[in-house]
């Protein structure tokens, strides 16, 4: 039988994913990292897990045939980035990294883009061959996938939606990218603590997040909307207003089978994604009202799951 | 040898662009029409005409392998039309109607997606797998090409760009849509010549555009601002701001390998496109600020190469 591995390298984390050609998931793991290693170190820590990985499982390094590899950043041609923020690494070709210690094909891609792919594969557009994905998390990803297919893009820049020029009145506030109209800062998990801190700070009304100011998070905010907090609703709705009007942006270019929200803001639910429709329908073309929003099924194994597939789609 | 027909359906003339399998153009025409007679009649117009131009080349019916067809409005499954506004139709079934007359396969697509496919075969994005296309005219249509391939999208609305969502702060214009916030209402032809008039009467701005109020069109605005009027010169730029910021919404969801302009409004070439390179770059993500932003080539003639293509490509 053949196996492949799925890897999603995170700032705070390495995810691991081993998978069979059954497309079913055996095993399933992390390693600890911190902004500091460079990629020669960082590749003997994934090598000497992976081994673990396989002794596990009784496999040899031989029945490895494909590796994905998901990176926080553009990557070109499946193998060169430009600039690994996260990681705290610059140009890196990834590809010929991961070659030096193993012999099967490694695929690289960005890592919001994989994930894309993961919920596209097994997660919750597997019923759909066209979708496009959000992340919306401390920053906002994305993905397109056409016919089962990761759209990478001439630069590595497809799915790059977090940084679509989505206000037309800049903010105060900046973008990791430097920019002040992205998407990223209307519904971000930061973009919406920020939002909130905004009416807080500028208006006198009541509520429970005043007692919550200093430990602000997205989550705290739909949990006080999910109470009934009149403060907490209306950034709640500001926000699905936002991503409504992204969506059909997006629609009126791809009109996908349907679109995935996922990342550490999805998981407010219905909260957000059943306002989310109702916006994304009053601004939806004709009769591409109807696409459904769906909620991300695969959580943070997301990013190993496309990984994954991008290596069994092309071995 | 095997022969093509493209034909692109528009509200005051049916082109015809009959094409043999080296892609070579044989022979274009094409035939008046007005709104007014139904499906049936015009299809017996077609039905003539394209015996005419078989006659002229001594083929029968049976050398064609193919027939392409563009029509003005969202197409689903390459068949099925829900409204032909332009045509004065409702719902029609294009591929069924073209069926009845002839025995080669039928393949339907909207006439701005079609434009899309033809540039990218002969046209200005020959070189390139991988464009999008936006067809500045009356009103404003799109084409998205990805591997050489028309994306049709779930509904036939794929391409839709003309109905992308772009103000935030909605026109008193409304879109043939009916609603108000559509790019169209900035880069169309109408748009431009409403965006001019909208100055005109607001303001007390000299230009030579006052003499012409009556007989504005876009055509005439790029003239005087390429003589060097403010006021007509204020006009391209910001449309070219809108062009250049709604190219750049583009590339951060498909990261193109180029982007095509074309319809009535790209004839002011580089009046128009200079400064919307400019402004594209200004919004780009990252390194996507280099992606050419081309002139299109092929003119009214594109719909009927996409057509033509569109057929070629399946058959």
């Amino acid at each position: 039988m053949a196996y492949f591995i799925g890897i999603d390298m995170g700032g705070t984390s390495v995810q691991f994913g081993l998978f069979n050609d059954k497309e079913e998931l055996i095993d399933r793991s992390s390693i600890p990292t911190t902004k500091g290693p460079g990629p020669t170190i960082m590749m003997d820590w994934i090598d000497s897990h992976i081994q673990k990985i396989l002794a596990k499982e009784d496999l040899k390094r031989k029945d490895l045939k494909g590796i994905g590899v998901g990176v926080p950043g553009p990557v070109v041609d499946q193998s060169q980035t430009e600039v690994l923020v996260n990681l705290g690494w610059g140009e890196v070709d990834i590809k010929e990294l991961f070659s030096r210690h193993f012999s099967c094909p490694i695929f690289v891609a960005n890592d919001a883009n994989l994930a894309a792919l993961g919920e596209a594969w097994l997660g919750a557009g597997r019923a759909y061959d066209n979708l496009v994905m959000l992340t919306l998390g401390t920053g906002v990803g994305g993905g397109v996938i056409l016919n089962n297919h990761l759209l990478e893009g001439k630069h590595g820049a497809a799915g790059e939606i977090g940084h679509l020029p989505f206000l037309t009145k800049p903010s105060e506030r900046a973008c990791g990218c430097g920019r002040h109209d992205c998407l990223e800062l209307c519904v971000s998990a930061t973009g919406i603590v920020a939002r909130t801190k905004d009416i807080l700070d500028h208006t006198l009304e009541s509520s429970i997040l005043r007692h919550d100011y200093d430990r602000l998070t997205s989550k705290i905010i739909f949990a006080a909307a999910g109470a009934g907090d009149s403060l907490a609703e209306k950034v709640v709705d500001e926000t699905a207003y936002d991503l409504g009007r992204a969506l059909s942006i997006i629609g009126s270019i791809l009109d996908p089978d349907c679109f995935v929200i996922g990342g550490g803001v999805s998981s407010a639910g219905d909260t957000l994604l059943h306002p989310t429709r109702t916006y994304y329908k009053e601004f939806a073309f004709a009769n591409t009202g109807d696409t459904p929003i769906l909620a991300a099924e695969l959580g943070s194994d997301a990013g190993t799951y496309g990984a994954a597939r991008l290596a069994i789609q092309q071995v």
